[in-house]
């Protein structure tokens, strides 16, 4: 339910949500913040059990300053979200500019090489399409071409073997493609440039989207964020003496849980081609991608009703 | 009364607004808040009279727990505005480079074809209008070229139908008369690139609408956020026991009023395609732009007063 | 005294702005935000008074209240503030492109066209230069041509009453005439495109600071922006009842001064094409373009000293 | 020392800088805000004696009421911060981009124009270095050629004096220079609008620094800001009464020196092209620009050491 | 352990980092922060026998003072970090393009110049291989090319030492053996141009990592930043007089570790090609790209395991 968009009455399904439904979103964000958590009801407990026993010798924690970190950790808290997010949207416009450059290709490969030579176009187009399957898959670790023998040819499937980037090794191919076309005067040279120009583009929102997926954030930055969520919790919990325990313990979770949940949120936005649920569906967007290369191409597609009608992604 | 610019006298404007005309945009900000306020209100009640009846049991809350959660709360309201601001602004810009590009589009073809192909130029430009208004009608779920039979050609209206995505297909549909003019010799290659380079800007600008139309911000941000506010609102009302609740409500429902109404025009912004109030007008903006389209083409358009003198957005 | 630019001796002068000559720029501060002090200088008078005769009725306020609101507000500012700060820059950046490509296009004919074709370059630099002042005039709501006639030739001004987009009616009559130029076989078809290319930009400029002047940012935003403040200065008053008067009221006007002419300036900023003294000197900026151009056209033109000693700006 | 990296061994001479050396870097920050402090103490005094003299008279001020205004200071500072880096870093990136496409213009018109015309792509090359020498100046204030003798032909310093703006008529004669080489056949026109390119980017970059310098940010905020840390400093002043005034004054300047250190810090950077410490070291850039021009173009250069050793800024 | 993904099982994984295992990058974090963190004790200490001894003569420091002081410092720190990110990600980005326009290179190379021409392609993209690992050198300070013997002819070697500018100086060569390509009638003009243009963006990007690498931000923001945060712990140590030293120091110590660590997180960040552990690894990426390019020349690379399974950046 990460990704679902309530579009209409969604002031009464929120309120669905909250109240009567809260078990399905709240499970997720309980359950992607489960482990803080139960180190928390630990330090909560184990504080106050502490502070009751040794009450003569631990002086009172004034409550400045559990809120003075709690107000400083939401503004780190903040910047971090909002880097994350930078990310995240930056791969999806990435991923974006991947289908628009795909889709431009076919257009441009009709407009230029002409009908004569709809079969190298219908490879190449094909071709193309493969190349956001398996970019797609090796941003995923995993580089084979399987799943993909009804967009590739064979011999494009050898060639992949040899490389140990393939989806580079598919923009190579296509590249030398668009120079047989040159070769064979069914483009000119001033074509033949427009169209490598895309394939720049499309190196360059490869490189993009690889970029993304293998650099990561200082994780100390991580840590030390943690380490104040924990300090906060502490002192939070000693301040908290005095309220009886039948507030204090559910009060220490409950914040706890937003701090943590955010950021875990973030940590999971900064890495958007990984298999969390809040990841840039790769695989449906080459699937509407094939759709429209396929029609772009005159095929008569009669597609899937459920794929347009309920889960249109672009 | 959301898009409406106050454009002189603001200070007296205001004043009336916030004061004696306020009932109009009060009414709408609680209008869009208006069952978090119901339940604002709830939880108030009850735990007043909660408090009250368990006095006895229920220690004081320091202010200053709901005072540093209000301010986190204020943080992280702040990354969400400025995101779903990024996200509308963004949808504005493609919108604007939309409507420059198609503007261009009719300068180009004039300044290469010539007067000769008039017709040919005039069925592009139409074609390139009726693409702004099926994109408009495409991202708010509707995908039928009822309304453009003056601007569409029968048969491209039938070649839509073959396409799950219709604007796409306008734009293969210009790239296809684009050779045209080039195989009878009206334009040579390189305008036929320098065109063909105007349609890849107007596929990436139609993809950057679609992956902001159909790529949501996960859903649990916003569920963090709302689960804080609640707990800041029962936090307040447990502190402000002490306060005479002559005071105590109305505080709790207007500093809620503030920020859920924050939230929700967040969430209304980040959505600039769909049916809100603050929504991209795209559809008086194709409408401004078929006017300046057919008066590059020198057709005498007497506009509307209405359209110009009250009412111009590009 | 707005734009001026303390340039030397600025640690003096500030001393002597904030002490001895702080008539000046604090009227103005004073001047925006007038109704809302005599707001706030009301609600203050009246907490105070009924703070007094309903002492016994009316609770304390607890200070944290009104500083955690003070809090929130500085952080809801500052987004404000940001947003409108972009949009500014973001028109001062357009603007700047307008008169780069300006200059742009009168090096690129006089390099590609030659001496030979002198009145036609001579004829498109001054059109050039009216679009500037006629750009700058439309975004302030007026379209005529009045007072460009030394720049644009009488049929010019026939053409633009045929449109309503005056300034796209200029960059269409500057397509045709490098049409001509192309026809003349006084440019080739390569310098046509690249000269078509410098109009495409001006168009996108031209349509952003349209995107910019016609867009208003959600107004309901400010409205809980100006609710927070009042919440905020009667929450005070009331929590300042223990202070002596004295100091309370000034203390309630000068933290309100900070707060709504923050906001003031703020939304000054983000409209730069209207009236304001915020605004970006489209006029003067043509001047000076004007200058350079007729420079450019080898014309020995004596600046007016002032114009350039006193006031450089491009 | 402000714009000395400190690359090896930094803790250790971060230690030394605060306690043993911190009279270096102290005394630029104490410099830049001594007129500021020198207010701020007084103030501090004055309420201090006026404090004890009325104390009777006098309420007492709630520590909440300077904290929230110190934090909300930091929020807006933080914006300012923001706004002026950005700007800051812009600049830099303009000056930049003249670097690289100063550099580019060499090695392009040599890759185009061959051998044969040494000379003239010599002659352009060092007309591009002497504008940007020129630029750097004009940014300043001053537009005469002097010192440029050696990179500029006679023709081309008496060109300069019949224009308002130096740097634009030394690239509108390399423009020309660029036609001659075209009329001379030794590029055709593809090499021709390829260099005219690389001129438009070099008058973008022009005007963007233009911009920058001649573009102030509202005074009006900083007033503000201005007023808000002095309302801070003075209901600090009362509210410390309580507080010994061995501790006091010194918390009052210490706190001080803190925020107005980082408004001056933010105004000194937003106005990159001045004479501050923190401005853009064009100078030395295009020291080094000539240095890598020569070499570019053969000459057999032996460095200045020092230049290269202890000092390399691009 | 800086860089390393925790991928799988991250929930777990983290609980052992914070608990079991926090031993490895605590250790780190204490590492950077190590001399504060010795000035922070030896403050705490001094201030807590200070303030037993002249307990009589120092009155009490309310605990707002430093709880205000540390949402201000988080605040200031919040931008410091958000600015380092920025240049560390442009930087990131910078090299991103480096990387895919020397990729693009080698098929642009083979696209245009064909197989005749193979041993001019290999050496070309010999030499950009070459230029990528010197360009890290030269970022690091050292302009050897030793190690790049057998990417780089000898002749090229001797070039470089003519040069105080070794990139620059190969990417002169290259573009040179372009133009013999040209010359040989192996590419025209138009490849000529496309070739020379991905030169060009390599010109831009090498400037940029130029750029970022040899300005520094103001220090004096940095000194500010420090000052207040010592002040903080000055005033937090006097404020905890009354809580018992068992839990005083610790919690100073840790609170400064906090603010400690991400101020130096982000002073590292914001310098990412010196040789901090959170350095974009320059060498890493060129060795990826070495075995890229030379599958794209078909020469058969069996790579060594290691750098494909366990480590591939790109």
């Amino acid at each position: 339910m990460f990704m679902i968009r309530c579009s209409a009455g969604n002031h009464l399904k929120l309120i669905e949500i909250v109240i009567l439904e809260s078990h399905i979103p709240f499970k997720y964000l309980i359950s992607i913040v489960k482990y803080e958590l139960i180190l928390v009801l630990s330090l909560g407990i184990i504080t106050h059990v502490g502070a009751s026993k040794f009450d003569e010798f631990l002086p009172p924690m004034p409550l400045t300053i559990p809120a003075f970190l709690g107000t400083s950790i939401s503004v780190l808290l903040s910047f971090k979200m909002n880097q994350s997010y930078d990310r995240w949207w930056e791969a999806r416009k990435l991923w974006g500019a991947i289908t628009n450059d795909s889709r431009s290709l076919v257009i441009q490969l009709q407009s230029f090489a002409g009908r004569d030579h709809f079969h190298m176009i219908q490879k190449i187009s094909y071709r193309q399409n493969a190349w956001c399957y398996l970019l797609g898959k090796s941003l995923r670790g995993s580089s084979s071409a399987e799943g993909l023998q009804h967009l590739l040819s064979e011999d494009d499937q050898v060639e992949i073997l040899k490389h140990s980037n393939g989806p580079l090794a598919l923009l190579q191919l296509t590249s030398k493609d668009i120079q047989l076309l040159r070769l064979d005067n069914a483009i000119d040279v001033h074509a033949h440039i427009h169209l490598q120009e895309t394939i720049i583009r499309l190196t360059d929102s490869m490189g993009g989207t690889e970029r993304i997926s293998r650099t990561v954030f200082p994780s100390s930055y991580r840590l030390v964020l943690h380490l104040m969520i924990y300090l906060f919790v502490v002192t939070l919990a000693i301040s908290l003496k005095a309220i009886n325990n039948v507030l204090a313990i559910p009060l220490l979770l409950l914040i706890s849980v937003g701090f943590f949940s955010i950021e875990k949120i973030a940590y999971q936005l900064q890495d958007p081609f990984k298999n969390h649920q809040s990841d840039i569906p790769v695989t449906e967007i080459a699937k509407t991608l094939e759709l429209n290369t396929r029609q772009l191409l005159g095929e008569e597609i009669i597609p899937s009703g459920q794929t347009l009608n309920d889960y249109f992604i672009m």
